[in-house]
């Protein structure tokens, strides 16, 4: 699926770290939401509220998930999921661009 | 307006000058385009195909337009046009959110 349709985009970016990471939400007609995002070169801890779904469009990072101790390189075409009210680290080493689905 | 309803949006970011530069692409129900983008600090030249209005939704920024001399200082809430075919440069001083209006 190369677009999204029928959905509201919000305006203002979401920005994290300085603007290292910053994103677009998107609302779907059934109420469910998607950030599309950047992130820039850099190490970033993420909280999550919903469990969600990070699709790495391209890109090349690691992802060290909740209660894990080992780094998992991740890029463009993978994905990983978070649990709810969970942290997690990422390490990227180039720009990378997501598609975080909300598990709501 | 703080959103955009009805919109399609292509999922793949914009990418220019290594990532200083990302954007996204909404198409609306009329075919109308507009991008929703971040500019990273720096200074940056582009070249425009169609007309466009640069609504600056936050940051700060100074913008040469084609044939002029001058830098004009712009910050969030104010909007700079365009002409088609055209190239205007931009000294980006504190990260920026845009939306640009092309005018097809």
């Amino acid at each position: 699926m190369s677009e999204f349709i029928n959905v509201t985009v919000t305006k203002a970016a979401n920005v994290y770290f300085d603007g290292l990471v910053t994103s677009r939400t998107l609302t779907f007609p059934d109420g469910s939401r998607k950030t599309l995002g950047i992130m820039q070169p850099g190490e970033f801890e993420f909280g999550t509220g919903a469990a969600e779904i990070m699709e790495i469009l391209s890109g090349e990072l690691d992802v060290q998930l909740p209660g894990e101790e080992q780094w998992r390189p991740i890029q463009g075409g993978e994905s990983f999921e978070v649990p709810a009210n969970a942290r997690f680290s990422v390490r990227v080493h180039s720009l990378t661009d997501y598609c975080c689905a909300f598990l709501d």
